[in-house]
């Protein structure tokens, strides 16, 4: 059989790098020809759950052929995919966001409105019969502990809880110590240009008329990071002049707090303050308790666009 | 909780009328507040079944209100839906059909490329722990005979065979028996004006800039629906001027020989010539081994548009 490609979403997070090694961990059981692959760059937080298990990241891929086999994991959605998606041929989708896709031709589709794509991954292992090993069970509890922010997002639900502890137990860690340490690896921006901060985990997105990006960055210190203000100002001026962008949003996340510094620049900053109902004073305001990108901001902005 | 409702496509079959009595039972054991909906009339092959089984027929709908909670099952595609249902809330989809649905927000989705959307529902079945009584597995099994006229057509999976032996247990009907009367059962068409006829499974559908409606009708003898050509012929020249469609194509399909008789008509008629490699004559042509609409006249229609 011809090889089939399983990757995530663009600029990838621990989500949809672990959910193409798990998925393929779990094709390849299933006697299936697969490759895991990535589209972009390893961000910090990621690395620290490669390096802890000692395992490589999936192979680094641009774009697909016509007519490749592929399978789509944490994302369904072209502009979040391969450039050449619409050419290829989708076998398999594995999500949790919203729905995007067009075929003409059925696809086996297995999602679900909770907090990361690997609380859906565990019931297909057990649909399967196949038992989940410590490796891919640290895997998968990092991805979940990574979307829910050691499940203290909205969008974190029982079933994720849930499962998290049972794979924690799989993974022999300790979800508290652990979490903490992963998530707080992710805030490391140190070795970050300007430039690849505001690239780290940019999705784009269309809301009716409106171009933009949201881009969200984690730290346990929102003051840390606004000591860059101004240079991340400068930084998105360039990407909405290159991306032709009605509007930048930047998300900066606090994990230990739970809310959200954002920075929005561009000629729709309007689409903002209605959507949170708040004031912009030079380009930034709080968003108390905003953590969930997919679940306090994209309904909003698409609600008020 | 808000009440649940539960459809499949318009010009409803037996898949998407069982499909949503079955979804309705699953959902109400597991507590949910539902109702089964139609969004047509019932067809002679699903009028047998539920007439063999004594029951009703779910409610019939036209619309539903903004934001009302809806499960669609055996479709997902606007087209093919209620008007209203970008203004829905869409909890669940059931399917195994390919993907047209575009939301903001995450939905459960449970779809697979098989042969009946009962197929899906089974595992669901199993997943929940939730036993299929007698009455729910001749609703099922009906409709996969329906949808794969009796494991005949390409559509038709191991699974779906498997799954349908399965049933027919619980069910206690002897397949083949069973089968071909509800089959034979839908091609009788003595009841319906010509208008009805060309209504009964017809599905609209966009092949690049042009716009078709494809229509299926089944029959034990091609020729016995022959005789009525030239009124069929009248009546789709009335369809092409009314809906302002590029093409119209009915299938007419030999359930016994498992062969579709085309008439297409329309100024884009061409893309049946080149789909098929055929040249109507007279408006029509024999289309050896072809029964599935889906699997054998979608792809081809899409791929030569």
């Amino acid at each position: 059989m011809e090889k089939i490609y399983i990757f995530g979403h663009k600029n990838p997070d621990t989500d949809s790098i672990t959910s193409s090694l798990v998925m393929a961990n779990l094709e390849t059981k299933l006697g299936n020809n697969v490759e895991a692959c990535r589209l972009g760059n390893i961000n910090k937080e990621t690395e620290f759950v490669l390096n802890y298990l000692g395992i490589e990241a999936p192979k680094l891929i641009e774009d697909v052929e016509d007519g490749a086999n592929v399978i789509l994991v944490d994302h369904a959605s072209n502009l979040e995919s391969v450039p050449n998606l619409d050419n290829a041929n989708i076998l398999k989708v594995v999500d949790h966001h919203k729905l995007g896709l067009s075929t003409s031709y059925p696809v086996y589709y297995r999602a679900e409105p909770v907090g990361c794509t690997q609380t859906v991954m565990y019931k297909l292992y057990k649909d399967a019969g196949i038992e989940i090993d410590k490796k891919i069970a640290t895997l998968m509890v990092s991805a979940i502990i990574s979307d829910t922010l050691l499940f203290k997002s909205p969008t974190c639900t029982d079933e994720d809880l849930k499962i998290a502890k049972e794979l924690a137990k799989i993974a022999e860690i300790d979800i508290q110590t652990y979490g903490m340490d992963m998530l707080k690896a992710g805030t490391d921006l140190s070795s970050f240009s300007i430039e690849e901060i505001l690239k780290l985990d940019a999705k784009e997105a269309m809301f009716k008329e409106i171009k933009a990006v949201i881009n969200q960055v984690n730290t346990a210190s929102i003051e840390e990071v606004m000591k860059m203000k101004s240079e991340l100002e400068n930084g998105i001026e360039k990407v909405i002049n290159d991306k032709k962008l009605d509007v930048f949003i930047l998300l900066i996340t606090d994990i230990i707090n739970s809310n959200s510094q954002v920075i929005a620049l561009g000629e729709k900053v309007s689409l903002v303050e209605k959507a949170f109902n708040v004031k912009l004073e030079n380009n930034t305001a709080l968003l108390k308790g905003v953590v969930s990108r997919k679940k306090q901001v994209i309904p909003v902005l698409t609600e008020n666009a």
